[in-house]
């Protein structure tokens, strides 16, 4: 069986395409999402066929008010997508023929739907890369509130999942904002990288007709045209660099959302996360499931994988365009919209997330965790740290086996394992005390960390 | 805003669940394609329920009839699926309820939907890979028919892409059927792997009620029940294994769609694939381009993808189930349906491919490809083999010097080379000479050929 | 720069190779492994030559001599292996023409390096397997004994790292040996595909010598020479399947680490790893850190990353042999020694391992853990699942505001949620009665841990 | 069998060491090429110490005096490495001990393993970055030259692998140097994320004594201290952007070696690459390899693993270090190594590539490379373009059914198809016609390309 319709390369085919071919090869039920890109940037290709005379005025005002009676039908619902015609592309200017008759032919002078997808995509990445900002960004500061709400709360820091010494929670919450400001650093780099346009780059070769590239370009609010036209519709290095720094989005909400699983645990207990944002079980009644952040950690896996697709893609195809780039679409819009999707859905739990300071503080006090603040205790002292590290490591084997903390120990008890040792060691073997005096940039005492939020809400509103 | 539905899990929830809570954690708009398979499984589920008595016989009538109209709704497009109900179990259990009321509400006893999604994605992916399996073979047979057709067709053998030995394109065919036969051969062993049933280990720890789990397996046509029910939940291998076997089907076709892009173009003229099975250019009116290899080669990295998602996804879970595991039906569908789509567009389309016998004649006599018979040839009179390498080597450079084949140099200019060559050298410098006296089992004699051929087709049609 | 050393394919050269392209392209540091499978490859095909009389016996004699003596040679370090000979194969043969004069040159009659070392990697990557198999089944077994010693010791079991339903220990180690037994399995299904002899395949097309590949393919231990001589030089589906099996394999080795250090946080505190199992800290005296269930989550990344390089490596080659081929060596070697490393680690680790049976005690009366089974006990008294499980979310929900367990509160406060509630009702509140109650095939009861114990230990003795 | 020597957190432990687990664990056969940027940090941690009072000057001075001499043994390679005592870090704090006594034990204050490789890595891969991007300069003006000398040769432009458009060979090599700025541009800004200092931090939460972070960083060339402690000791962010930047330079030179492979073929024969650069066969005495463009192209498929392989190790990683990080250095530096030998190695090949001018000429016309510029030629005399482009696609059916080209017909035929066509037809339809009037910013007009060289070689200087 092989298609009816008539193909806008139909003149050099003898056979008509096998409908299997068709289903195989559309990407209409996919790109149809570029519907307003495309249409902006068709806009503007013939404002300047126009501007340059291979477009009369007429034609050109035939051709702007038919796209945007189109734009008004596809928002509305009332355009017939046609797999037959295979893309966005094709969709649009067919219809606008039907419309407008003859000036419709003439829209695609000049161009090539390989230079027009790569324009269109940029576009399209622009505006989500946009929307990812604004929303990294209130997740940015629903984390900047936390660290000012628990500023001075005490938990315990964690290395390899022992406690290793006491933190803020403040502090860790700016732990989270870092990784987030780097993330938006990097969009912002990407950005600015991919802000050049394609269109003019026709097939591979460019184009015979007078064209003015850098009018088009400011029309579409593009930084310059691109300068060569080969690389123009080949290169897809914008997507992979977005989906790599989405990738990195990913790992990181997904670090935060394995703390957030084990800090919602029965055996932490750490925090609360409001019922709005669980779910339960189909069979055991008491469940209350963290599925935000369980989902979270799946799905980056997800968009790493989409990142594999797309590299793997792109390495094996000499130039110019080939059709494997088809395939660069659907994992870039399911990253676009998983990244943003889950940025958002952590902005908004985050605000609903309680916590529980008495058992942050509980668990401070287990697993000696002011340990290291004896060993600095007895360099002070004038031990050497390899020395004192060693005293520490057997007054906690002591303590262990007594199963009592080293604050516990009586000092005679201390003094067993160093002379040095002397009534003022129960000052720094305090949670507070070993908390304020990390009190230097980057440090967990809660005056460096009041002030870290203020250096952030300074330079993220700059 | 919060969603006003009731939930099935609701009795222990103060808060109602966010509105984008239920957009992100919502599986209903891709798993409700296990409709068909979750109702065999609730059938048979019902069923053994009332056989141990746990079911009255009218309930287990009542369950069946309504899950049996459900079916009939879903498949004509007559079912509203909701997404406040979360997943197709969900959607498909409220519904049964709705309409035959008490006896609904006691299907679920006994099991969870953890034993149920695990249940349902292997009879899903069961049954996709006997299609799968149907396709790969028409594909072997299209395969298998173009080789007895070309059993004798000389063309070059390239190792590098450089012109290496000449082959015949029969036995080139028959790599491609045993890369095949290799993919045949592992899903049969994922499925043989994956036929084992989860239903009955509920939540995680089995069930209270006196299942019998054999009555159920035998039902649904499973080999056994699964042996621990920790692990049956959690157990997502399956999918894992079916995924590399697919990757591994993938970069096969990717293989294949790479030869046969090199051998449509104008340099290599070897193939020329019909009309129905290309397609055209937006600008270029000459154009006819390969797409389907195009994008399967494409594909084959989307699907790599997958693989690595899905195996990024379980590493990091401790047991039993987590709700990141609901990130492995996207993947896992998106696989098989690519595959499938792949193999079965090559089935279609290879005996599409029609071959230029003359071009790939002409071009294995470039490129010195009977070198090594010469090497052979001086073996055969007694030179050492590296002694014999090294000579033909410099005849070659000779002959590149003077512009012509080893064939056409006269005996004179290649005794110069070495004394034991005589005239019957030239016997072994033709082309069909050389490709005859490669007669054992896996060489590329036509002999070996047809053997070959009817080798493989008495074993696939055991 | 150029190299100065002769290149056993040096004829039809002018230019001698750059040293830096010497560096860039040479094997020999990580294919030297490959040596005794190389020779053992040699001695095999040397013999074949003189049983079809291409060498006489006196060739052969002098080449298995020289080889064997060359063999001991590299066990006592005392073999030079030089970069400019590229690689194994060519480093061995030319030693043995120093040694043996022109017999050795010989030796590369009728094969190809394409085949020789096809056939290595196959000989070397079956003994691999079968080390690996060694260890899986030494840690299946390290499981079953500690699935013995806590047949019946109750922990939590989690879904959604959230307290569900309680489990026995011993379940919990099956469920791992379950996961290990699939792993084996797989690798069976891997080892009967690889077992087939590529030698006699040559470069690509078969060979014009008269050979007799089942001697080969008899001598080497192989199953059968292979059917396609182009397919069996560019085949590496054997080493790809390898590697996604190994990579299920660190898979499930990474989720039990992610277990064994929860279990080892002091927040669950229910394993103590010995002393000999973990390291501490530089600068944190009371450390004790898990670190080798971290290093084995991190190395199945690596692992993972190989399969990704192989299967993208691969995907992009017309066949036949292509140089690209020759990374698949540093990935599949990494693969074999990180998974058989880690294996055999967590086989000594396992017995190892204490459990704090009274922590886990406690943990499972935390969480409501047994509120299915008051669930289930409802739906005995003839209680729709559905509504029961509302009404012990609500009573779980009153609980909770009472911060008190199911089990704690008075039977008059129970009923209050539903009258069907009676006096008996505390014995399916119990833990040792809820792991008792899921008493069928693949349940968690301690009577159904000591039948899989003897099921899986018949089963593998077998 | 367990450890003899001393570990430097002994104290706690009675156990010793695993032999095997100290193997499993160690680094130190990998990290040790960090003892440059170690020593170089340690020597800036005691300066810095001395100047906040916490050292003396004399216990300054012997630390700086004995790390000068560990560096110069190490460097004369005399440095006896030990893998009981792990890694780099303790291999040389413990042999300064050794040397200098107290002090060393001293050096150790302040800090800790996490923050001071974490510091370590920083150093090492600014190095790495650096020399990378003189060899990407090299590559790119090795580039500049080829396309300077072939700024007007002709060859055939390709979309699918189909003959599309004549470009210039010029124009095409700066396809490939657009690809390398865009790499380069995405090194820097790696480089300045990543120039950040986290020494200082400690082992998560900040140190006790006095540091002065400014001080150390400014003597490390730092553009500024870390500002959060947790996140300064477990962010690995800029290792991974790293290699998903060097994944694509590694993207680039696959599409570069796929052409550079194909344009070696016999079937393309547009470029030769000298004798240096290329190896020889075992068995095929006539054959010359592009091997350096396959072995690239192969290698790319390493590099995306290991980026696959960190990615995944870093998203399952609660806050703060875990000894999963340690699997962080092996990729990392297989990628540098990796990224710079194979830009190095192209920087070197490429001026050794000889371009076929005739072949590429004779290619371009085949294929009907300008049957655009007819279509083109067809809207300036007042067609649509779609129309057009119908017209040509049946004028070149009617050509390939005569077997010749657009520019073979006779006016007379030509015209059947349209009536718009005139003699100065023939003007357009030559390859110098096409290529000259695509003679704008990123066309392939000969002016273009010279244009676009001088642009870049001012932008590269600047």
């Amino acid at each position: 069986m092989t298609s009816k319709q008539a193909k806008p390369w139909k003149g050099r085919f003898s056979g008509a395409t096998d409908e299997l071919v068709e289903l195989y090869t559309e990407s209409i039920s996919f790109d149809r999402r570029l519907y307003k890109v495309d249409i902006e940037g068709s806009k503007a290709h013939a404002s300047m066929l126009a501007h340059v005379n291979v477009l009369s005025t007429a034609e050109r005002d035939a051709i702007l008010n038919g796209l945007d009676e189109i734009l008004a039908d596809i928002e509305k619902g009332e355009f017939d997508w046609s797999d037959t015609l295979e893309d966005v592309h094709m969709n649009i200017e067919a219809r606008l023929t039907e419309r407008i008759g003859e000036a419709g032919k003439k829209l695609h002078t000049g161009r090539s739907r390989n230079d027009q997808v790569a324009t269109d995509i940029r576009l399209y990445l622009r505006e989500g890369i946009s929307e990812l900002d604004r929303h990294l960004m209130s997740l940015v500061e629903a984390l900047l509130d936390m660290a000012e709400r628990e500023y001075d709360t005490i938990m315990p820091g964690f290395t390899h999942l022992q406690v290793a010494q006491p933190v803020t929670f403040g502090h860790h919450m700016l732990a989270w904002v870092e990784m987030l400001r780097r993330d938006m650093s990097r969009m912002q780099d990407c950005l600015s990288r991919m802000n050049i346009m394609p269109l003019g780059s026709a097939a591979l070769a460019g184009t015979t007709f007078p064209i003015d590239r850098d009018y088009t370009a400011d029309m579409l609010g593009f930084d310059a045209p691109s300068t060569n036209s080969l690389d123009a519709v080949s290169d897809r290095d914008f997507a992979i660099e977005f989906m790599a720094a989405a990738s990195l989005v990913m790992m990181h909400l997904s670090r935060m959302s394995e703390e957030l699983i084990l800090w919602s645990s029965a055996q932490f207990g750490f925090i609360d996360i409001s019922d709005t944002y669980c779910t339960g079980s189909s069979i055991m009644p008491q469940k209350k499931n963290p599925d935000v952040a369980e989902l979270t950690r799946g799905k980056s896996g997800r968009v790493l994988g989409n990142l594999v697709s797309l590299l793997t893609i792109m390495k094996g195809q000499p130039l110019a365009y080939n059709r494997d780039n088809q395939e660069d679409k659907e994992p870039l819009f399911d990253t676009l919209d998983t990244v943003i999707a889950a940025v958002r859905i952590f902005a908004g739990m985050m605000p609903q997330v309680s916590v529980r300071r008495d058992a942050m503080y509980d668990a401070a006090k287990r697993g000696f965790s002011t340990a290291t603040d004896l060993a600095d205790y007895l360099v002070r002292k004038g031990v050497p740290f390899r020395d004192a590290h060693e005293v520490v490591g057997n007054a906690v084997k002591a303590a262990e086996q007594k199963d009592c903390d080293l604050s516990d120990m009586k000092l005679a008890e201390l003094q067993v394992f160093s002379k040095a040792i002397e009534e003022d060691v129960f000052d720094v073997l305090t949670l507070e005390g070993s908390v304020a005096a990390r009190n230097h940039i980057g440090g967990t005492a809660p005056e460096q960390v009041k002030a870290a939020i203020n250096n952030c809400r300074d330079s993220i509103r700059s």
